[in-house]
């Protein structure tokens, strides 16, 4: 078999899902520089390349990412990092899509950016297909990013941390992080944005358990949503018991008391109230120049975990812990070896 | 110089703090099966010299400790592990004092340990002497001790663990663990207990901000303190305000909804409320059998702890890694360097 009947044989097989690693593997490389050169003059699939670029686990491509980092990080320009969240149903996409252009008018570009901790059995995919924000997907001065492929979230988090500088870079001023309420992901979240926004849904049940006590340590402002119609009533109610019960939970340990806002999609100034909160909270933070010492410590925090990431990586990569820490769980449920023997035993063994 | 001048000249110093650790060392050294033997015969004294030997972080006395550990695993009693947390002031040792009491009276016997990751600055030691228990102190089926020596938090959260085994080897059947609430040793305490109790006082200003809003994810008992005299009523409005907050917030991820209790050490039956909420978390806990699988998944978390700290002490030791991630901290707050860039620039000089 030669070259050219491999050509023809590829050609007629039937095209199958696009992964985009194999486009970005198939282009004609680009450089780092190259790269930085097209973002940073604004092109958009300069950018999807570049987020792609980062998302890659090939070490060649790992290389040429953090060269392309190094390169765009003193040309972003100055942004408001908003991480976005709420249950399943409560109207997440309506009201990025609203606020997004809302940003758009007041002369913002906007990056939409998502973390899905979400397996693919649960269904519970966000940002899946961009047809549900058609009016910013399809303004150029927008940018909406489906979420990463699937994978731990302490990499999905690491990934979104570089696609928000890379956002920056090409002149994005406003990103907004989606994410689905699901506990552990708002944490992550939480690590990487300046401001954090709740979203709940007038006289709904807890469908997501333990998901508003979780959360609440983190939400700097909570929206109510669907404060239209029939249920505008339920949505009023709504304000009055989330405002007394942050009450009673006080401040976080910035100082602030979150603020709840009224929001309906289906008006033209519906969610006035909800952008004036965020507009007031970024107000505080740069009232107290929050802003440069938030990102310092989250920075630092990112590269701690990066670093013991790392050097746990190089430890235990050979030795095949989670095996280990597996076969020692039976030992300490039926009480034969104590958890800090276990742990000398496996440390043991590793050394 | 001989010896014997040697000896006369220490034998003259005035002597100084008693270190407890010289105190186990000049002590004929006990066996890990001697002092075991001593602990399961209910010797308070040995769990006392127990408790200190695992504190310890000489390495023989270490290893000791583990062999203790595993000795004296499966001759414990069937316990309550109960977490105790509040600002200075709410009354966190009148509460346990009489708590405590309440369960010694039941035919129970108390061990009240503490956490105190304040720094010897802050002048918030807890527990640092037992004249403020001195009912349960005189006790002899209650044992208090103060809190371990100083450390960092994730340390001292190991050692009260150990402590705990070791308490419910010796007969001990009621854990009570006092916290000072200052936020993060809520959530190392919550991973080893079975119940979260949280003290507030009526009308008291968010002294410790944030800390309500942090230790709601873990609380399972709000208990409003000062139920008496002129701080009757502001108690009774505290308990609705906290109700409804806890409403609105939801139940946690096990599916429990918080109670809240009034109470008061100034009368005879001022705490059967908080005893009979506590009961009935257990009731809850002991109807689902998930004390057994609470247990079992924090015992996971802290093996899996304490083989990383192992495993990033072992790699790092050398390596000064503190040092390397101060020292590009200032190059990444200048926008010199990335954060992956930073990263990966370590870890190359740790391979």
């Amino acid at each position: 078999m030669d070259d050219s009947s491999l050509d023809v044989r590829q050609g007629i097989e039937p095209p199958g899902e696009i992964n985009p690693r194999l486009t970005w593997a198939a282009n004609v490389r680009t450089s780092p520089d190259q790269l930085a050169e097209q973002l940073l003059a604004g092109d958009r699939d300069a950018l999807s390349r570049a987020i792609t670029l980062t998302e890659s686990t090939l070490e060649s491509d790992r290389k040429d990412a953090i060269a392309l980092l190094d390169r765009i990080l003193p040309h972003r320009v100055p942004s408001w990092r908003i991480g976005i969240t709420g249950s399943p149903g409560v109207g997440k996409s309506s009201f990025i899509e609203k606020y997004g252009t809302l940003l758009l008018a007041d002369g913002h570009r906007v990056a939409v950016l998502a973390i899905d901790p979400t397996s693919p059995r649960t269904g519970g995919s966000i940002l899946g297909d961009k047809s549900r924000m058609s009016a910013l997907a399809h303004d150029d001065r927008a940018f909406v990013r489906p979420s990463p492929s699937r994978g731990a979230l302490g990499g999905v988090a690491h990934r979104t941390r570089e696609a928000i500088l890379l956002c920056e870079a090409a002149g994005y001023d406003r990103i907004l992080i989606e994410t689905v309420g699901v506990g552990q992901s708002e944490i992550a979240v939480s690590d990487l944005v300046d401001c954090f926004v709740l979203l709940l849904q007038p006289g709904a049940g807890d469908e997501l358990q333990g998901m508003k006590r979780g959360i609440m340590e983190f939400a700097d402002v909570v929206v109510i949503t669907k404060a239209d119609g029939d249920s505008l009533n339920a949505a009023r109610i709504a304000v009055n018991q989330a405002s007394q019960a942050i009450r009673w939970l006080g401040p976080n340990s910035s100082g602030w008391t979150p603020t709840v806002a009224l929001a309906t999609t289906q008006t033209a100034d519906g969610i006035n109230d909800a952008h004036n909160a965020i507009q007031q909270y970024f107000g505080h933070l740069m009232s107290e120049s929050a802003v440069a010492e938030v990102r310092a410590s989250q920075d630092m925090k990112w590269l701690r975990q990066l670093v013991m990431e790392g050097v746990l990586k190089q430890s235990t990569q050979s030795a095949n812990l989670n095996d280990k820490l597996q076969r020692f769980e039976q030992e300490i449920k039926s009480g034969k070896v104590s958890v800090p023997s276990a742990a000398e035993l496996i440390l043991q063994g590793l050394k």
